[in-house]
Parts: structure tokens; C-alpha cells; sequence
């Protein structure tokens, strides 16, 4: 019984899925939506992004937390539409939640749209927002064995990012092997290690945003 | 309907607790639920912990994980008792899972049980397993603003532990103001700033697992 509810649920959360998507598609709106656990950087990273891709393309952001507006305020700039999804306890996003603020952006004017997820490495990886990838974000002062102890996010995602790169020093994270376990789970994904903090490997990952734009005929100016 | 349903497994939930608490009391076993996110440091917490207490307290470990089997492994030594529940896609352990594997430990034997709860800083703060009391973990490479957006784990708590202190020269993270934030969410909450790996705040940590030993009337020899 359980299990046939989740099934349901499910499928009743791909079917908004496949429309939330159909919405962003005919409007050109790449959507990216960003799953790591809490504190594994996904909001400094965005507005590392913001930062380097203003001007340039037109950037949406729907902020997923539980209560607050934090993420939202810190990413709320001039040029930047910036929703917030307050899950009221939810662990995750839904197909719905998303679908119901879709129509709250202006969609022909954008180019990209990041939906930070709930900070949570487990439930959010189940659901299907209608995005056109996942990102996994993992911070290397987690620990490398979170790959296999949280597998899912990894299989589904298209990116994973090793953020806050400049505490490597200060941990016994092994990139080369914590990317190697990754690659492991899913070995299609891209992988990236940067610090927002530092800027390292900042471009490296805003090159691929631009490559993923371009999947749907975007041209950077 | 669906919040029927969320209504009627949370009341199931209670009551398996309670039978929980129940055999645990029987037994003089003082059961702690360790709640935290990905990385929060609480398998290394634990390690420090065991090493501790060797010799003086009894100690039992229940480990939630979705798939593996690598924190049991690394918490398995001489004198403790560690029993693996894999939750199988669950984002959080349930007095169900805790209660069918607390016939397998030798309560008589033990005097501490610690419950390590799946990573996750949400759901698992919402589910009684029948522990005498749930203990959160952040680590301060997480960020000050976990217990803002977080809460409910900390209103639940009877203490906080802020974890990975060595870390704090290269954060932003403010431990008084943090502490201030977690105490404005649950004034009762005794706090913690250590580091497993350094060893600071070490002591006044397994200080405070003693008085809560001493509670059930255990007395270290």
C-alpha cells in the first residue's frame, strides 16, 4: 500500500514534470536544478555564477528551502528574477511546486534557470522538476565517501561539483579518487572542482553552463 | 488525504517508539539519536567517542545508512556492539527499522546505545525512534545559517555539537553567533564546539554522555 502510494505519487509528479518542461522548452530556458546537502556550497557557488555571467545571460533562480528566504535575499540582484519556494517542512522539491511558479517568471525573458533544491543529498535526487539536468554539489570538507553512501544523486545528475577546493589542504579529501568513485556510479558525468571563494575552477564551470545554453541554441554575446 | 496518511504513520511511529523506550528503560540502556547532515562529522565523532568511553561504558551502535556498510565499519572494534540498518532508499531511520534490530544487540550488556541517523538535517528530526534524546551535528564548514533554515532538528534536541572546530581559521563561521541562533531556536539545548580531529572539546562532550548516563543510574567506575 505504501509502496503503491509512492508510485502514485510519482507518477503523478512526472506527468507536471513533463509539463513544467515542455513550458521551459518552448520558451528556450535551460533549467538546472542544483541537489547537494546543506553547507555543501550550492548558494555561494550560485552567486559566484551570477556574478560572472551578468551581462551576458539572463538568469532565473528558484530558491527551494524549508522556511526561510536567506538563499533567496543573498542571490537577489539587479538583472536576476529570483523566486522563492518555501517548502513549509517538505524535504525536497516537487514537479507542482516548481510548476506553480513557472508561471511567476518572465520565461521569454530568460535564458537559464537554476532551481536550488532543498539542502538534502537523499530525497530531492527522486524527484523530477522538469529540468534539463541535475548538478550534484558535494564540499570536499564532507568527506569522500559520500558518493557511495548517497549514490542516487550521482546516478541521476549530468555534472557533479567539488566545491570549497581551498579547504583541500586543511582535509584528507582525495579529489582524484572521490572523482574516480564518482565516475564509478555514473561514468557520463561531468565533473568539476572549484572554490567560489578562491575562484578556482570558477570558469572552468561557467564554460560548461554556456555549452549546455548552447544545446539549445543559445549564442553568448 | 495525504496528510492523513503523514497523520497515521507518524501515530504508528510513536508507538513502536514507545515500545522502543520501554525495552531500552528495562534494560538501564540511555539510547542517543545522532542527527546531521552529509559530512557533518558524525561517524568521526562517534570514532573519537568510542575511543573514549573504551573500558569505562558499555557502548552499542545502531548505524543508518541508505546502502553501505562503511560507517559500521569504521565504528567496529573490540567491545562494541555495532548493528547496521540499511534503509534502502529511506532518507531517515523510523522506530520500525531501530526496533527490529534492538533484539539482535545484547541490551543486558549495554549501557549506551548510540543511534546514528541517516545524513540528512531534515527528515529524520521528525521521526521518534524511542531514544532518550537526539543530539544534532553541524559541522561549521556547513555555514552559520544551517539552524536558521534547518530548525526542527534543533527545537527537537537536548544538545547541539558544532563539529570540525580546527576548520574555523579558514570559515566564516561564528561560533558565539551561531550558538546564540541555535539557543533563539531551543534555549534549553546544551552546546558543543569540538573537533574529533584535533581532540578539542573532546572531554566536555563525553562529560556531558556521562551525566546522561548517570540519569539511568550508571555510575563510571
Amino acid at each position: 500500500m505504501k509502496v503503491f502510494l509512492a508510485e502514485q505519487l510519482q507518477k503523478a509528479n512526472r506527468a507536471v514534470a513533463s509539463d513544467n518542461r515542455r513550458l521551459l522548452a518552448a520558451h528556450g530556458v535551460t533549467a538546472i536544478n542544483i541537489i547537494g546537502g546543506p553547507g555543501a556550497g550550492k548558494t555561494t557557488l550560485l552567486e559566484k555564477t551570477l556574478e560572472r555571467l551578468a551581462g551576458r545571460v539572463k538568469v532565473g533562480v528558484i530558491e527551494g528551502d524549508i522556511y526561510t528566504t536567506r538563499d533567496a535575499e543573498r542571490l537577489d540582484r539587479p538583472g536576476v528574477e529570483v523566486i522563492q519556494i518555501n517548502t513549509r517542512g517538505a524535504c525536497h522539491l516537487d514537479a507542482n511546486m516548481v510548476g506553480q511558479v513557472l508561471g511567476e517568471l518572465a520565461l521569454p525573458d530568460l535564458d537559464l534557470l537554476f532551481i536550488e533544491n532543498v539542502g538534502n543529498l537523499v530525497c530531492p535526487a527522486e524527484f523530477d522538476l522538469g529540468e534539463d539536468c541535475k548538478v550534484a554539489v558535494l564540499s570536499v570538507a564532507e568527506g569522500g565517501d559520500k558518493p557511495a553512501k548517497y549514490p542516487l544523486v550521482f546516478h541521476e545528475a549530468t555534472a557533479a561539483v567539488l566545491t570549497k577546493s581551498d579547504l583541500l589542504p586543511y582535509t584528507d579529501f582525495r579529489p582524484e579518487q572521490v572523482t574516480e568513485e564518482i565516475l564509478g556510479i555514473n561514468p557520463e558525468l561531468d565533473m568539476f572542482l572549484l572554490s567560489a571563494r578562491s575562484g578556482e575552477g570558477i570558469d572552468r564551470w561557467c564554460d560548461w553552463l554556456e555549452r549546455q545554453l548552447a544545446r539549445k541554441g543559445f549564442a553568448i554575446a
